[in-house]
């Protein structure tokens, strides 16, 4: 069985609040089949991929209800299913989960080139805040909108003419947490897929961190999480200027070393394309970052009981 | 109170087996005293600074013996301590200990300016094996000459004229391991410390990872995990050619946002000084990285409950 996959990161520039569905859908397809065309079997597209993100909006009633799916697939998506299945592509996107019971979670699917949905993840790091700041025009209201991933971190495995590689989701935020990439490294993970919507300034006129040093750190952070647990990482951007707001760009293909294969080069719809050998992850898993041979948990105690530091 | 530190980084080229302590004692003192004139209060030295890496070699009795401190400090090390006192340095230095009781560790300590010992640190993450590789010309024989540390991951308070920073420290391959700097993060820490000894290819002639891969891991390392823990970090080498076999140099400097601030140019004796803002980690500890507000550690309960990799 071979271990190569070819992938690929489809970057979407930005969704205006305004945007049709079916606009944002046709954008997607495209970039899907591009990517099919150049054979790529498993396509990664961002967070909230099907909308703006709408938590910098202080929304409610059915406005506010409009961005959620209340199943997935559904009809307001199935397009995209049903190219998908028809060119034998798998896909990661990330969309904002309504459940029967009203609960809601920024959420993620990968299917398999079938169309069956191999696994479901919900974001556990929310950034934000419940309440809106006041006098902001732009919001981060995730921790309004969405509650607390319940689902934890859990591998799955991917499809079999993919060479079947352990695999774990995550979204955004996520991305900057290395306990959540441990936990999916303690179940193997060779390939780690991920989407995001990250501002590239403070959209308020603050002057904290501009956009090159936001971009460095999500690159940053997916380099240093892919090496230290010897997984490949694809790490996928909405990018550009969103409803008034900047998002970062970035998207990237990363090795098991840490290397970036692919980068995007603008702030706009994009296609990198990889072959990720997913042997390559073997070395670091066998060696460095043996866990069996090396970690040492009665020291580590402190990340599950604790929450917040507590100096000394 | 000021929260500046002008702290240094004081690589060192390599240790000769062959090497005098008083030689090796001399180029150590020779660093202080130009990290003093350069105005730096505290200056980081390597893992097992005052020898050669002796673990690479299958050694036994009176010569095994030889490479470890009995107390700290003792006789051996005696005028590095008074030089210190004498400029009003502290300094952080990695040894190989030996206990009244016959254990073993590769530990490390940090003195304040006055010459008081501020606190110590063991090993945690010990790579190598306890046995010899058969055929093998050069070794790594850590987890046969020393013991896992046992004294986890404490933080402790840097001394006042430094602006009290919390501190924690590492050695070598602890520092690729997250769960160490996140144990640190957990109790607020403000400014890593630590030394390596890291081999810059196969010394035996395999064909594995090369000088630049090698040398990048190390530096993403320093600067993803201070990035994700909103710290300072200090990473210094004993570089070049020991005993015939390579040592990777890069030793670095980095600030709370993971950006290199000072790096080392040379795989010899250097020493690099930089003025480190303490509350520069205040941005991410407020923020991205407010542990309280964003931590979910009932995910996390197989980074303690698990050693090694369980694949799904």
């Amino acid at each position: 069985m071979t271990r190569i996959l070819r992938l690929a990161a489809a970057q979407m520039g930005p969704n205006q609040r305004a945007d049709a569905r079916e606009a944002i859908l046709a954008r997607m397809i495209a970039l899907l089949e591009d990517a099919a065309a150049r054979g790529a079997r498993l396509v990664v597209f961002p967070e909230l991929a099907f909308t703006t993100f709408f938590p910098r909006w202080l929304l409610e009633g059915a406005e506010l209800d409009a961005y959620y799916e209340e199943a997935m697939p559904n009809p307001r998506v199935q397009p995209l299913f049903d190219r998908a299945r028809a060119l034998g592509v798998g896909f990661y996107v990330g969309y904002a989960e309504r459940t029967p019971e009203g609960q809601r979670f920024n959420s993620a699917i990968t299917t398999a080139p079938d169309g069956t949905i191999l696994a479901k993840y919900r974001k556990v790091h929310l950034p934000g805040s419940v309440e809106p700041r006041a006098g902001d025009r732009f919001q981060q209201l995730e921790k309004r909108y969405f509650e607390y991933g319940d689902l934890g971190f859990p591998a799955f495995r991917g499809a079999a003419e993919w060479g079947a590689p352990v695999m774990g989701m995550l979204v955004c935020n996520d991305r900057r947490w290395p306990e959540a990439w441990r936990v999916y490294a303690l179940q193997g993970v060779e390939l780690m897929v991920m989407g995001y919507n990250s501002a590239a300034y403070d959209p308020n006129g603050g002057s904290t961190e501009n956009e090159e040093i936001r971009s460095f750190h999500s690159t940053l952070a997916a380099q240093s999480n892919a090496y230290m647990n010897a997984t490949w990482a694809v790490s996928v951007a909405k990018a550009g200027n969103e409803d008034g707001s900047g998002l970062i760009g970035g998207s990237v293909i990363v090795d098991p070393n840490g290397v970036i294969v692919a980068q995007a080069r603008t702030l706009g719809d994009e296609v990198l394309v990889a072959d990720i050998d997913l042997d390559l992850c073997r070395q670091g898993k066998e060696k460095m970052f043996n866990f069996a041979a090396h970690r040492r948990p009665e020291h580590y105690r402190r990340i599950v009981e604790q929450v917040g530091a507590e100096p000394p």
